[in-house]
Parts: structure tokens; C-alpha cells; sequence
């Protein structure tokens, strides 16, 4: 498999700390969204959404990293990430889509450029919309998470630690005050001490710069 | 089962369908979101997210309207709409999260109140931005969809078009062009031809107005 990736998208983030989870071979190729890569014509003929990631499987390119991490799960049920009952399931889909639906999309690389370049938002203005989105899905997910466990879910990694810890780590960057969300800097804690996730992240890329 | 709905939610316009297809009675409460009844101390004691829709269960109260779709398709798994293979449930979750995760939080209400209230958008402004957000998307989704089908995937709805009509319902109402997009276009006639989805509709919704 070839994931296409780029060190700081949240979205590839996820795909990368899966397949490390799940010990699945791949190769990493690099996308630039800074220089819009994933707007050229090599990359739209692969993932014709122009959006990071992509997996390119042996039956095709996949895309939408929560449609991959579903994927995987199906095609790798080794080291379960969707584990429990469907009530169970729903509990860390619901934390999944808390991330992928509620903050992410909102703070977007693409939607943050629009804010400048489009409508003409300053520096401090961005960062503050930034913190918002962040603040209120974090204020939310802070309820929704029991501090008997040690990660999202349970006392092993699921799906819903692989969207939250990409969150953390860019709310983080934007200087977030993770104190206020106990619960949530515990999981992130908790999920750095594993190689899996150690592996993914942005800093260990080799397009970090 | 009790939904907590608003007539002009997409994320309850989902679960209505899905229910509908599905055959499952329900109850459906109205939370009026222009009102902010989803903030009320009686709403988030139910859905802590403070986002509609939720989908009251014996079980407890589910949010997230994929998460509660998922479930829904994994407890009532007669009239499936998460069909086929693998591979084919990964390209149906691919569009549903085109539009869940890449239109549809960016024109959000809760987005587009922010955009006037404290960044001072204007109404032009805002449907512009509104429009652009969704004819991103949509030219994405034409590029996925495959004349053949009668449907999004293959010739039976599934979650995809569960998740596109809402999102068309919405650019209709924002006039957005949809000439543009003859397969989006097609696929939406033919899911409105289906009580499911009729039924469904904000128009038909008891909170109409």
C-alpha cells in the first residue's frame, strides 16, 4: 500500500497512526498542501477530490481517512480498533465524528485560507476562530470521556484516539490551554507513550520541516 | 426510539430518511435550533454535544447522525443501506463523508452565525462563502458517481445518497446551480421519487414553518 500523506494533515495523521497500530506495511509518498500538490494533475488522476490522504490499495485509491480507517478495520481486523458491541461502536464513532465532522473540517487548512485571502480575516482573527472550533468539540468530547479509562474508550487504542490525538496535537500548536481538558491531555498523554502513535506523528515525517 | 429533529437539520434530514427506509418506528421530537433549544439545559442533559440530531434508544441517547447510522445499519440490518464488499461499503462511506465531513460542518448554522455575528460578514459574503463550500464538493461527488447507477452506488439507495439529498435539499435553497451537476442532480430526483426520503423532507417535517 502507498499512503499519500503530508506531516501536518490531521487527516493523513489518522491514516498513519492506523496502520502503524495495525502493523500494515506501506510506503510513505509525500503531498505538499503547502505548495497545493494536491491540487496537480498527478495527484487529482489518483484522488480525483484533490484532499489528503489517499491509500493506494491493490484494488484502487481510497479516500476520506475515516472511509480508509474503516477499510482497514474490514480488511485488517488484526489489532481491532472498532471493538465491543455496536453500542460500543457508536461510542467511539461518536467521539470519531466529534473530531472529523465537529473541529477538523472547520479549521481546515483550505478554510483558514479563505478566511484571509477571501475575506480578508487578520492573523489574530483566524486563531481565534481556530481556538473556538477547537474549544467547543473539546468542551464536548471532555463529557463524553470517563477518567477510569486509559484511553478514549476502554484500556486499549481505537479509532476514537486515532482522530483525537491529530486534534490535540494542531490544537496544541495553536496554543490551546489543554488544562481545561483533563481528560483529553490524559488519552493524548497516554496514546504518546506508544510507538504507533510516536511514529505518526508530524515531527517524525520525512517532509517535517 | 424518540429523534430529536429540526425540520431543517441535515444531520436529522439523514436520520429521518434512514429511519424511514428502514421501516423502524419512532417518535420524533422537535428542538428548534433558531431558537437554541439544543443549548437547553433539558437537550444537552440528553445530548451532552449540544448538536442535533440524537436518537433516543432503549440502550440511551445516540449522537452524531453517522455514528447513529452506522449503529442503526448494524441493529436493523434488514433493508441494508451499507451494501456489498469491502470495497464498495468504502467508496459508499467515501461520498457520505465528501459531504459530512467536507461540505456540510464548514456551512453549518452555527458556522455561517459566527461569520455575521463576530467576524461581521455580510449576508453576500456569507452566501458566497456558503455556495463556494458546496460546489467544492459537489464537483468532487459528480466526478465519484457513475451514470450507470440509478442511485449514488449501484441500484438501491444506500447511506451515500442518505447523506447527499440533505446536502442538495440545502444547496437548492441556497440556489446553488445544480445544471452543473447532472449525475448529483439525477440521483436526487430519483431518491425524491421514494416515500423514504418524501416523508423525510424539511417541508414535511411537523416544525415546518
Amino acid at each position: 500500500m502507498k499512503l499519500y500523506s503530508y506531516f501536518r494533515s490531521s487527516a493523513a495523521y489518522r491514516v498513519r497512526i492506523a496502520l502503524n497500530l495495525k502493523n500494515i506495511d506501506h510506503e510513505l509518498v509525500t503531498v505538499n498542501l503547502l505548495k497545493s500538490e494536491q491540487q496537480s494533475d498527478e495527484y487529482l488522476a489518483k484522488n480525483p477530490q484533490g484532499l489528503l490522504p489517499a491509500l493506494e490499495t491493490e484494488q484502487g485509491v481510497l479516500a476520506q481517512s475515516l472511509a480508509i480507517l474503516e477499510w482497514l478495520e474490514e480488511t485488517h481486523p488484526e489489532t481491532p480498533l472498532l471493538t465491543g458491541d455496536a453500542w460500543q461502536k457508536a461510542q467511539i464513532r461518536n467521539l470519531c465524528y466529534a473530531v472529523a465532522c465537529d473541529i477538523h473540517p472547520i479549521d481546515n487548512l483550505r478554510v483558514l485560507k479563505y478566511l484571509a485571502n477571501d475575506l480578508g480575516v487578520d492573523e489574530e482573527a483566524k486563531t481565534t476562530w481556530y481556538k473556538h472550533w477547537v474549544e467547543v468539540g473539546f468542551q464536548s468530547i471532555e463529557k463524553l470521556l470517563d477518567e477510569a479509562n486509559t484511553f478514549c474508550v476502554g484500556n486499549k487504542p481505537t479509532l476514537a484516539d486515532v482522530c483525537l490525538v491529530p486534534q490535540v496535537f494542531n490544537a496544541l500548536r495553536f496554543k490551546v490551554d489543554m488544562t481545561k481538558y483533563p481528560k483529553i491531555a490524559a488519552v493524548y498523554e497516554q496514546c504518546n507513550k506508544l510507538d504507533a502513535f510516536i511514529d505518526a506523528a508530524p515531527q517524525n515525517q520525512p517532509d517535517a520541516i
